[in-house]
């Protein structure tokens, strides 16, 4: 790296997945629109095609004149070579295909058991977990060989685990897990300032709060804009639209995108608990007893949340397929607009050019009190010249812990189950997911077919039949 | 207190409850066989008939020529009276009627909620201990006021937060709960001990553990008798009996009596976790999600285990109200026989008459890693003249504290939700536990009829109907 | 307090001390040069009159035109009136008077213990401290009282003990200590980046360290200007001046200005412990052994600093009372330059208008590993939005921690003795200092004259004679 | 092994060490005493002769008639050979000879520190630990190959060290340290006790305390005789001796044997602490500024206590041979009286004959508050059936932590030079030691000089002359 006048050249980003190309190209936008960084992005994915067609499409945005951040873009046909060399590795892979995650998300239907994503905890996380552990093992291995001062910035779900093993396998490493969720809720509470306050259109990055929780199970136990206490106008807010839902869009509801809810579960939590859960409602109900909010699918549509299914997203791959091959050959441009991601942000902060606070995934070194240290946890961190340094952000409320640990211990019972390849100590984690709420004989039925569909990615496991 | 020749004269001793009569015969009777300890008994009870009928069997033991240790019973009209001058307390008494506990134990019945005891933790548990909470913060404040320096012994359930609610009113009294429960299990591991190994009536006592956990849901992660390692010898005990189960009793098993079972619970969970739950099976199965043991008559028959009516403990309660009347007019005389219960060598412990290593319940200072300083847990712990010092006992499994924890953080929410008379804390620990899989809509309903059916020992509380 | 356009408006600080007129005036001449805060400044000193000429020097100075920011300064006569509807509390006081200090500063001479500012630690230090802890109780009860949601500022020295006091009247309170010793520290990390790699003039806010320690006792383990780990540059900065030490004025040395020094014992801590010193060399001669660096005015000058007297003190203040008089009737203006100090940036931080990272002394909730929670500390902090939250800062090497931990003890001691009014605690504290290195008996002779020469401070005690 | 009716057969023990006798032949008679355990004795030593006249000594034990503990005792060639099939090693070793104890103890009095043992801490204690960490390095890895299931016990100094050293190179080892000087103030509470309230000839065994701190600084904070408060008695009773001492044995006393003390030390130290410490006089002065008690000789006589001499040491080593002699050819014979030690105790404890609480040393898991974990304390522990469990001891008032924390600090920082052979850390803990109250320059120069005596020990240093 070189630094001249307040910019930094010759960086080296290796990007370690991105075949299915979402967020691959909102880094290359991002990249695109930042004048001050400029260098090279090693991209590296088990389809070495996709990282190719990668390269060809962001090699053509840099040579736009529209770009201000001039990079270049190599695909690189090893894990090792991409990461030689690079300051910064991210890592946003998909484990498996969507056949694996089919039978995450689908196979418990027939036991009553429903998920709206099925890619963090659940039954489909658990198993996804499993999966995934394993290649986190090799990145993490790679990375302590091949660039160990790296910063690695993870996108990949779960969230929580691929971090946590990361660590696990190199404590050194200095690696973080970036999620958008928080600044979803951020906006929503500036959509309450609206509605509550008549203050219109404030950025979210002005919503200043305090984060404590876990990736997709974050909470917000203080919010404030200027000299406005948020609990309180939040409080009012959800008295509002308790009932009827907040839907932001009606273009774009909960009853047509799965994606999209009313805010009911949010809006329910925050009735029971007082303060303010801070993911999409579709995540958030994950992480409770299933009988709450997913019971069945009349109950999931009471609440005004969407199931997203696995066909969706097969069906949305290929819109993504094709629009690359337009991309490729230069049918379509992309658009410079706001891509909401914040990576960019962090690399400057941690290339030392102007500090940073946001909400990052890190182990707990007492950031958060009474959640176990080296667990996983989301809170505000500053970045600033080659370090990240978490905010202290107190404790959650008693009961929220509780629904929080349960969380964290099955976590940390599945990452040993993983890496002991130990299917009693796996199937524990599994009975205790709030969304297993199955007699044992049921759970263990459903489990050895869930495994059995992911076999494949299982090695040294002794799978029982 | 006097001493002379290693005996200890002119002890008081106050006993709080034992209306029901059961555990205050208990009490007499270990007393009567010890020679070492004599003074007075002062009996209260809000019955204060119940009191003086103690009183006179109590005084007509001592009188008996077979006697060793002679004791003047002494029952008492106020609270006050009874703990002035004590040097020890015994708290044991039957928060509410059985009427009260006929709605804690059965009323879940019809959202298809059964309960084995429902005295602990579950829908009964934590209503009873919404009720219970303030009887002790009476208990705890009299303490404080008229024998700051006395120990206090409890035996009434919900053993856990009776204990917790003592220390957070009073938090230098020196009180510990003590239950049976573990003996219970050092028996099982004596029967193993012979069935496996053909080593005949080990005494429990030098069947050596490490326990760690909560009342109730205790947990020995190692044991020993010499040089055998009792947890190899359980693994093949368990091994042989899963199926079937094991029946030490022919004549008194599970089918006939609800307090019986056939330990199907305690192997299934020590074939799960690797470590030996050291409660009875009744017991074990309220601390785990209602759908693994208890989902339904039917499962619990399968498990081999009783659900224990109020209806029967309604009867029991008659049959030992006549025999109060025989004792009391001589028809009927106690049998000096072990009781079982370790109460008495406590006391003579914590009057330097030789130390004592056992079970008890109390604030977690560190004897268990893991889990909150503060929360009331179960542990070995060293008496010693005037000193309780509990001993280091290490951490559970992620998996098994997993499940502990749940219960730890429900039962602080529940003090506090108590304490502050909060209905919505309380709400908060009800559908947290692990019995209540239901509906928050059919949850709401069931907690409201509950209240409703114990609102006379809810002073102060805003209930929602 | 309004907030209109990036504004606020109507503040209300209450300023606590100020008679000797220096920080009292740095804080006008700051709150002059920034626009986007104003209100009203109420004065309180126990010189009535002191404050009086403050308010006039005050309000003339904001009566100038080339004044941005506007403010009314009042002085009141009682601490409550001027607490009253405080949003902002700012503590400068003088602990008794120069006549008590030289006590503190000279009576250890004649034991052959030499200070060179002896007002944070030491035997003056903790004398300070028995005498302003008292003063501290009161400020902290009259702040619950009549401002309990102000900000509180202090800049009084012992800066540990006073903010702990504050915290331990008050628990709630929001409170921290301000201090600009690190600063200094970061800009001689400036003259090294500027001596070694010939880069000049980097502002001390692009010099990126962690900090932490106590107050006075603070240090850095990392620091870093953009790409250049400075950690590196220091290391050759300090190989290259250990032996000559480094004046960074030839004109204003350690010679002629008892302030200044020629680091050297910031060196040798560096090359004894691998890690910076951030504070002046003669705090940091205090907190050590006193035959490390105060030996004896010979070894002083040996290591180049300066032993502060208290004399110096006096005729300082007769310089700046004259001043005073001279602002009051006009016939001096202050200049309008950079003070240096952070009070302003902090309060806009606190009002909402923009994030602030820096050094802060509070109570040790997990910052700092190693160190008892509860403790003040010194480590860098968010102010963002009403909130303050400290950053983590990780844990000091064993063999510095030690020296640190020695301090942060006799802290504690020193706070216990002075609210329990306790001799014997007072004196364990005192012949625990490291600069106390005399026999017991000499000590006690030294303890009990200093405390005789503040006794009208130290109302309530029992002094031994 | 082997159990037959309480009993335990083929029993197999390594003594470690033992060339010099002493503690060698104290196990020898308390073996010879027990019946209820038997087996072999594997002596090793680096002198293999003594090692061989150990064997025949103990073999002429074993055969006597009064003796009903038999054992027998083989002499090994090397330390492999002596813990293969160990059930139970003993450590007790010479580290270096005692021409190196020479320049530890006696190299220090020419820069004016003086000191009483010179074997624990102290700039003799840091540099015989710098010599013996690497020797148990060796040890520690020759059991963690040869046998890793053995229970370890140590009785060589610097006891904190070796057992810390030994954890630090194997963390699952069995190992625990034990000393007797905890029995000393046992039993002067005993006379205590006689003195002030007329009760004569308690056994220690009967003073129950809780037991806090490190080896040869260990405090009690609590004692008790049936129903007598100890921390009451001995209060009477150091107020009355304070002044003249107390002298147990008028023909055994301080001016005629350096071993003993008249106790003044302790007092003073709880006159101005208010807890009793709890070793021998001649320790405690070590841990403590050297100008408290040891500035010179005279002070030291003025405290009653003596100054070991390394030539005492070496003319009792003279006659200890003679004696070895006398007793390998017969002319000598045991007398089985009490040594006052607990070995015995501690292996049938372990064995299952019976649990036995005592103190010991063994990393701090939790049973001190306020001493880092990891660090070895010394506390009392539940030895029961092959467990060895910490009773939590509470924490030490923070003016006495203070002192106990300096010397831990000190022990981790020496452990860590020791084994990186780091110069610079270890001359930062010899500076930071309370006696090492001199310039820096003298203390580099006396540093030098003793590293420069024990540099055969000091294999891989880069020692600085």
């Amino acid at each position: 790296m070189r630094y001249t006048d307040g910019k930094v050249h010759d960086i080296t980003i290796a990007y370690i997945g991105g075949g299915s190309r979402g967020w691959a190209w909102n880094l290359m936008t991002d990249l695109a629109k930042e004048e001050s960084i400029s260098g090279t992005v090693k991209l590296y994915d088990i389809d070495y095609d996709a990282a190719r067609d990668n390269e060809i499409i962001g090699n053509s945005l840099s040579m736009r004149q529209d770009v201000k951040g001039k990079w270049l873009y190599k695909a690189c046909e090893t894990l090792e070579e991409s990461l030689k060399g690079a300051d910064f590795v991210i890592i946003s892979i998909l484990p498996g295909t969507f056949d694996e995650m089919e039978s995450d998300v689908h196979a418990p239907e027939k036991y009553g058991i429903y998920q709206s994503v099925g890619d963090t905890v659940g039954p489909g996380g658990i198993v996804r977990a499993l999966r995934t552990i394993p290649m986190f093992v090799d990145i993490a291995n790679a990375i302590k060989e091949h660039c160990p001062n790296a910063w690695v910035i993870n996108y990949t779900n779960p969230m929580t685990l691929c971090v946590r093993t990361l660590y696990e396998v190199f404590p050194q490493i200095k690696a973080f897990g970036c999620c958008h969720e928080v600044f979803g809720t951020q906006k929503l509470l500036s959509r309450a300032l609206q509605d509550v306050e008549g203050i219109n259109d404030v950025p979210r990055e002005e919503i200043k709060i305090n984060v404590l929780g876990i990736n997709h199970f974050t909470w917000i136990d203080n919010a404030r804009y200027k000299d406005i206490d948020l609990m309180h106008v939040y409080k009012q807010f959800v008295n509002k639209y308790y009932e009827t839902g907040f839907i932001s869009d009606a273009n774009d509801n909960w009853m047509n995108n799965s994606f999209v809810s009313a805010e009911r579960v949010k809006f329910d939590l925050f009735l029971r608990y007082g303060i303010i859960a801070a993911a999409g409602d579709r995540h958030l109900a994950e992480f409770v007893p299933g009988y709450w909010y997913l019971k069945d699918p009349e109950t999931v549509r009471e609440w005004m949340f969407g199931l997203t299914t696995v066909n969706w997203r097969k069906e949305d791959l290929k819109r993504r397929l094709e629009r690359s091959k337009r991309l490729k050959i230069g049918e379509e441009k992309f658009e410079l607009k706001e891509t909401g991601e914040e990576g960019v942000r962090q690399i400057k902060a941690l290339l030392g050019l102007g500090d940073l606070v946001t909400n990052v995934n890190i182990p707990n070194y007492g950031q958060i009190e009474g959640i176990p240290y080296g667990a996983v946890v989301e809170t505000n961190a500053l970045f600033s010249g080659n370090k990240l340094k978490p905010i202290l952000s107190g404790k959650l409320p008693d009961n929220v812990n509780s629904l929080v640990l349960r969380q964290v211990y099955n976590q940390e019972t599945t990452l040993k189950a993983a890496l002991k390849k130990d299917y009693n100590l796996a199937f524990s984690a599994f009975v205790n997911d709030p969304l297993v709420a199955i007699s044992l004989k049921d759970a263990k039925k459903l489990f050895n077919e869930m495994l059995e569909n992911t076999k494949k990615y299982l090695d040294g496991w002794e799978l029982k039949v």
